[in-house]
């Protein structure tokens, strides 16, 4: 059995310290001085061990501040179209929801592009900040048709996930949804929404919701913090003779 | 139809003259004060048309430089197990790689767990940037048991994919692969290979390839510049009555 580089048992040493709770979420890490006295090896080993832990998303850098240890995040698998109260109830969190504003707006091209309608034609607008136990998650943009749309802000949307309306109270079965997730940094308002600061890392997401028929119902943009989720998934191999289909819309690949 | 509020308008303006190529990536968009002139409305109006061009990661600020225009983003379907080649030719761009470091290491915690091999075993590393066209897109760390990686790095990572030497030279064929799916923030050194500046959003991704009788085979570490690439796919929505099981294994989900 080769040795493992020194770097790296002080890595592991430091991420099962994390884990079993030695240094909590917010708590500043040991300085590297201080790491440097414990083990007693050269700083570029410290720095090296550090620096994966940043890379793993167990430690942060805040600038002339330290070295902090992030919370750690929900995996939210991306396997089956879910909406985010029955994300956060599978990982044993209670979901809420704050309601910034909702009300009807004309579509731009874009909305109108993804509900098949013209351009500005009403629909309403729905903006939430999403919580988990209380923490702020995302952000989410909604846009409905008109009519389904009226329907749904006569409702709690504190409290009731507009999945569960359309389906349960409306009578509009989800069947399935397009995704698109870029890797992108915060604008000052979403950061403020979220209590992160300006330009950190979120999750953009974009979700079209299709009903029977291949109606699109639910149009959305969604931001999530990049520090407490990530997104996991399990992929077949493409095989061997098997046209290399796209299971996605041209116009999503193309976009 | 009502109207469409002037900021989207604007918003649309500046976004179809983006795509038909008036502005290019790169280019530095006309300043606030010229928008405003141009286009004669409040400056609190620009700002949110501006704002909505950032959201959708068409344009990004430059501290102290101004607005500039992004480089369209590739597409790139998360549905199938695929590879980097694979994914850039299905996008008619021409993949290489640049091998920045390959050689034998003892396999940390968090590799040994990825490949199910005991901590410490002597695993092959392969470090790699990959460029479509010439522009790096990520930088690739690749762990694989000691056997076939010894066979893999006999041959010219530059232009070969290691899926395809796998399943074509070495008969390993590639079932399926589980992927982890961070937002991000860009380490000096991951950087420093993508020619991006630190902090700038990347995707993380880990990735394990499985071959027959669920055996893994290839752990990376991918790093992908959050500014040229978006993950797109397709999501059926969970039927009534059919159980919620997970399609990912207790160890990815609980992570």
């Amino acid at each position: 059995m080769a040795e493992v580089p020194l770097y790296g048992k002080i890595e592991e040493v430091l991420a099962s310290e994390i884990a079993r709770g030695d240094h909590q979420p917010g708590d500043r890490l040991p300085s590297e001085d201080e790491l440097l006295a414990r083990f007693g090896v050269s700083r570029i080993t410290v720095r090296r061990a550090v620096q994966n832990l940043i890379q793993r998303g167990i430690v942060e850098i805040q600038r002339g501040r330290g070295t902090f240890v992030l919370a750690p995040k929900i995996s939210q698998e991306l396997t089956k179209l879910t909406g985010f109260v029955e994300d956060m109830h599978s990982h044993g969190r209670k979901a809420s929801a704050r309601v910034v504003t909702q009300g009807i707006v004309a579509a731009s091209k874009r909305v109108a592009e993804h509900l098949g309608i013209s351009k500005g034609t009403r629909v309403m607008r729905i903006e939430r900040v999403r919580l988990a136990d209380s923490v702020p998650m995302s952000v989410d943009e909604t846009y409905l048709p008109l009519e389904i749309g009226k329907e749904i802000v006569r409702n709690d949307l504190r409290v009731m996930p507009i999945f569960t309306l359309l389906e349960e109270k409306y009578g509009v079965p989800l069947i399935e949804a397009e995704y698109s997730l870029e890797a992108a940094a915060a604008s000052a308002y979403v950061a403020d929404a979220l209590g992160i600061p300006e330009g950190a890392p979120i999750f953009r997401i974009e979700r079209t919701s299709f009903t029977t028929k291949g109606r699109p119902v639910d149009y959305e943009m969604l931001s999530y913090r990049g520090d407490l989720i990530r997104f996991v998934t399990r992929l077949g191999r493409q095989k061997k003779g098997e046209a290399p289909q796209s299971k996605v819309s041209p116009s999503l690949r193309r976009r």
